[in-house]
This record gives structure tokens, sequence and C-alpha cells, in this order.
């Protein structure tokens, strides 16, 4: 990333977090959850996620100097990354986070504020140490608040976004271009691995790579299964590159696809392509997925219980394209569109794209377009 | 794994379990982190750790009926995983997980128990509204009984390790056998995948590859950097199968070591050969570290602050062998010593073998020996 972009987002979204705090009534936000601590510092202490007393936080006072709270030995990564004011450590065993949390926002004045915190990330046992070190502050919930904020992408988010959805999109016709009967899902998965890695990607978080009977099932991973003629490939390359992830699905068929293949493709195909037709601002989300759960109610083919979601720092965040969530769709939000069967013991078939919500309608990032065939003898 | 194997851990692991609630006064426990639903249930519902709001629980009562509490949509997997009585499932988006263990906790009685929970992984958002479903129960952390109950490995929780252990190392043999100079550090990296998924591992979780400067770095993820003649290559295979990890890391020389590198290896490896004769029940894991962190600090040498630590269904687990953590060892254990210098800007050593401590000493699962050397000319 070159450093205009990158400045860009610090201001972009600092600003965005500020405003958003000043409506929801926080004098300071304490992010805790890896998206949050992502989205407003910039920075991803590599092992925050898989050791879990390794708890970062990302302090966004609404005025004065932002801080970033993480254990001694990411120091260097997150000094890196990180586009807050500063970067205080903490020595694993020997400190304690939540103590270098409230030391932090007492050196702030902040001791009898309101203080926006993660409910549904922080652990009950930080809470608690966090509420008595500071006993005359309010902490509510701001995890609905920074959820919103993050719906609405700025323009250097939209352009990480696209440039890793793109690559991934590429992959897959490259997949389909290279592999037939005969290849493995492994050595496909390979493969895709070391294209990933040369589109300059951290790595996949998980890779679907399902062929024959195994197409159906819903996160399929890649075993030694070996393609054969008449066999549904389904691919769904998910990963990250600079925090934003890539969600592209794909469905092929190895030679000749069989009448019900054919159709049952076409029918999603039509679907997914309603369902974009459908995307502009005011339009609920609830409404997209019922386009999907009617047309697939009326083929008498199994529906999954969202069609689409919000994509960004998280895999899968608001808006849901369910039947529960009714969102107002807004520009600048990016979404998956994903209509997906499962017909078990037969095949699966998923087409996934990633779309820009536009003023007017939306901008399709990837384009998936008629059943691609792979070489049948290989 | 075979059925006979599966049944042990599943009796060894609920009697141990219950009678570890006995002695700390609990009615029920509910597990919600990963590791402790893995370690109860035998499940790892896949997106627990990656979609937060997926919330999996564990529910084992000191008498009566298990059950595990799972999204629907991960049915599939954990109904063939588990090894509780019944799993209920629930609809993401629709019913509130936390709402479904109330229930299952009103079912069997337990409105007023008292009931272990996971304060440092549940959510004070989910504690909450837990508290609030049973209002006449005792929430009380059950996380320290947790993890003391799983420092003490049963007979077939050491079977698995030491097969994915011994796997790991073999491939890192076979790393020095067959690369060498002009290799790059990322196509060792897909080399060790491959293996490693040969050899029935679930993935890699974390893979340092790490030549010449990068050697020093602490987490040195693989990159395009090509191994030179005098490098240091650092390698730690960290990964799971069926739950269980491997941890191993060794360090070799591409061609002939300069003394300075010849030197710290051969202190490292002495050190590491002192920690193992020291291990036996009884001993302090605080006295092993001290064996570490005094030799290298009288080498004049950058110590880190750990020297080793459990490994089991998480990678790392009480006993942390480090200056802080007193816990004497027992027969049973399993642990990994991993003395390691890290010289920035030069290059970094470590040596890690994974050692069960047996009644009167240990036994090295992994072994490591003298400096390894990668053929010069590629």
């Amino acid at each position: 990333m070159t450093g205009p972009v990158a400045a860009d987002i610090a201001d972009e979204i600092l600003g965005k977090t500020r405003r958003g705090m000043l409506e929801g009534g926080f004098d300071v936000v304490v992010a805790t959850s890896p998206e949050n601590v992502a989205y407003t510092s910039g920075a991803s202490p590599p092992s925050q996620k898989t050791v879990r007393s390794r708890l970062a936080a990302a302090i966004v006072p609404l005025q004065g100097e932002t801080e970033l709270v993480a254990v001694s030995l990411e120091g260097p990564v997150v000094r890196e990354q990180s586009r807050l004011d500063s970067v205080e450590l903490y020595e694993e065993f020997v400190d304690d986070p939540v103590d270098v949390v409230a030391r932090s926002l007492l050196e702030r004045g902040l001791e009898a504020a309101t203080i926006g915190i993660e409910i549904t990330h922080l652990s009950h046992a930080d809470y608690v140490k966090l509420a008595a070190a500071l006993p005359k502050a309010r902490l509510l919930p701001a995890d609905g608040a920074l959820a919103e904020l993050r719906t609405i992408k700025t323009a250097a988010e939209i352009a990480r976004i696209r440039e890793i959805g793109t690559a991934a999109e590429n992959i897959t016709k490259e997949v389909f271009a290279s592999f037939g009967a005969g290849a493995s899902e492994r050595e496909i998965a390979t493969f895709v691995a070391e294209r990933y890695a040369d589109a300059g990607g951290d790595g996949l978080t998980m890779l679907v790579v399902g062929s024959g009977v195994r197409s159906a099932a819903v996160n399929a991973p890649p075993t030694g299964r070996v393609l054969e003629r008449g066999d549904i490939l389904r691919l769904d390359v998910i990963g990250t590159k600079g925090h934003y992830h890539s969600d592209v699905a794909r469905t092929a068929v190895v030679g000749e696809p069989s009448d019900d293949q054919q159709r049952t493709y076409d029918l999603l195909l039509d679907v997914h392509r309603r369902c974009l037709d459908a995307l502009r601002p005011g339009v609920l989300s609830s409404d997209v997925y019922r386009i999907y759960s009617e047309a697939l109610e009326l083929a008498g083919l199994p529906s999954y219980h969202f069609v689409g979601h919000g994509l960004g720092i998280t895999l899968h965040e608001e808006p849901f394209v369910n039947a529960l969530s009714s969102i107002p769709l807004a520009e600048g939000m990016v979404l998956c569109i994903e209509p997906l069967t499962l017909l078990e013991g037969r095949f699966g078939i998923q087409i996934e794209d990633e779309v820009l919500i536009t003023a007017d309608g939306c901008e399709p990032l990837t384009e998936a377009a008629e059943l691609p065939r792979l070489v049948e003898n290989a």
C-alpha cells in the first residue's frame, strides 16, 4: 500500500469514527475486537486472535490523542502498522492489559467519561476489571455504532477490496483454464494459495474446493479427491490482503453438464442477476433476500438462510442479506451476493460476486458469467 | 482416529472433568471457549473461532446428560464429532445461543445451581443475558479449574500429540535434506504445508520460515526471500491434527556456519538439554526458566520472556515456563521447551522439542541434535 492511500484511510476513518461517537454520546471509544482495532488503528497484532489473553485496544477519544495498547512482543509489527498517535506496550504475564487501558484513560482525564466498549467482544472478566478501575465512568456498548460505521466504506477501503477481489476472481478463471479431470482438489488448492500469495494476499482464511458430491457440503475444504468427468467443482476464495477480505465463489463443471446441472446453474445465475438489479440505496436487505428465497422455493430447490453479507475487515458483517435484517442499503456499502443451492448427495452450486452500492444502483467489483467448463480429459 | 481411542478420550476426559467439578463445587460447567468445548465435547464447530456470534457451549452437569449447543449450519460436523449425550442446534439470526443454553440448564433442573462459566471467554453481553435468564443461579469462574484439568494429558491425548509432533519433526528433517541455497522461504513453506497434509494434519496454524536476518524476527512468516550461503534458517512447524497441536522448531545453516553461529547454536543446545534434564514431577516451571535465562545472561545473549509452555488443544497453555509461573510439574504434562535467542539484524536461533513429564523425569517426544547443514549450492 502506498503512503497517500494509508493517510486517506487514517483521516477518513478516524474522522468518521469521531462523528459516530458524537452522535452516540461517547467521550471515548475503546475498541478491542480484532476488526475494530484494525479499523480504527490500522494495526492487527498477529497473535491477538489466537492467544485470547493478548488483548489489544485502540483508544480513540473524541478530543485529544489516540493510543494503541498491545502486547510487547508484537511491538515491531504494530508500531509499523498503527496510525494512532502513540503505542503503549505491555509485558505478557507481568502487566494486565486492562490496567494499561485504564491508566491510559485516566491520563486523558477520562475517569468520569462515557466510554464506548465492545460488550460482545470484551470478556466478562475484563469488563469487571475495567469497571473496577474506573468507578466513576459510564461503560456503554459501542458495538452497534462501530458496526454501522464500518458498513459504509471509504474510497481507500473500496480500492483495497476491489484489488484483492479482482485477484481472487482472476485466480478462479486460471483454475478453470488450467485444471480438468484427473486433478485433485488439493492440487487446485495449492495452486490457488500460490497465486493468492503472488497477488500480494496475506493468505487464505478459508478456501472451498468441493468437487462432485462434496460440492454440496457448506464449507468443503480441499481433499485428495480427484476430479472426474461430469463433476461439479465449487470454489470459494476467501482470504485477506492488508486487513481486507476477498470472497468470490464460482461453480464449474468438468466436461459437459447434465441437464439438471445446467438448469440449476442458469436458474442461480438468473437469481443472482435479479438480486444485483435490485441493489440501490434505500432498498432493504431483506427484500433482496426475498428475491432469492422465493425463486428457489418456486423451483423446489433448497435455499440458504442468507444470500449475502457486507464485506470488509470481517468476512461477514452488516448488512446481512437475510430474511430478518431489514437494513436500508446505502451508497458506499460493499456486499457479497451469493445465491447458493446445496443438493445433498448430488451437487452444490454457488455464484458469488462482490458489489459496491452506488448513488443510483450498484457496481459489481467481480462478475460471474455462464457455467464454466473444465477440460474433460486431463 | 480409531473408535477405541475416541471412547477412551471421552471416558477419561468427562470423568476427569466431573472430578474437577466436584472439587471446585460446581453443579454444572458451561464451557464456551473453543479449547474447552473441544476438550469436553470432542467437537470444534469450524466457524466458532471466526464468527464471534456463533457461540458454542458444552454443558456438563455433575450428574445427568451432557449437551452440546452449536449453530445449525455446523450441525453435520458437530454431530459427527461430539461425544456428549445430545446436540442442540440454534438458527443463526433467529435464536440467541445464550437463551438456548439457559433453556438447556432449566430443563436439567439447574435454575438455582452453581454454574461454572468461562469469564475470560464469555463476552460481557452474553454474561449479562445468562445471568438475567437464570436469576437464582450462581455463576462462578471455572476458567482456572478447566485450565488445570487440561495440563495433565490422558494416554489417548498423549498418543495424538506424539503422532503429529513426530510428523512435524520429520518434516523439518526432510526440509533440511531437500532444500539449500537458491530455494525461497515460500517454496519451503509450500513443501511443509503439503507434507503436513500428507501426515493427516488439519493444517498449519502458524509457520515460521525465517532465513538470514529474518530468522531473528519473533514470528517470521515465509516470504519470497531466497536462501544464501551462510544463512541461518529457522523453522517452527505449528499446526493441528484432530484438535491437538504440533509445535517443533529447528534451526539450520546453509553451508558452513560462522564461529558465532556455531557457538550460539551449541550454547542453546546445551541449555536445551539442561532444561530437559531438570524436568521431573515437583520441579517448578519457574526453576526451569531460570536455567535458560541465567545461561543466556551469562553469555551476554538476549533471552525471551518464556522458554516453554504446555501443549495440547491450545498452542500455549499452562504450565507456562517463565519467571512468574511457579507451577509444580506433574506426570502426564506435555511441554514444549524452546530456548531461543534473537540477535536483531544478524540471526535467530531456536531449538524446540515436545516433552512428556514421566513419573521420574521426562520423555522427549521429539529430539533436536547438532546444527543441521543445508546444501550450499542448489
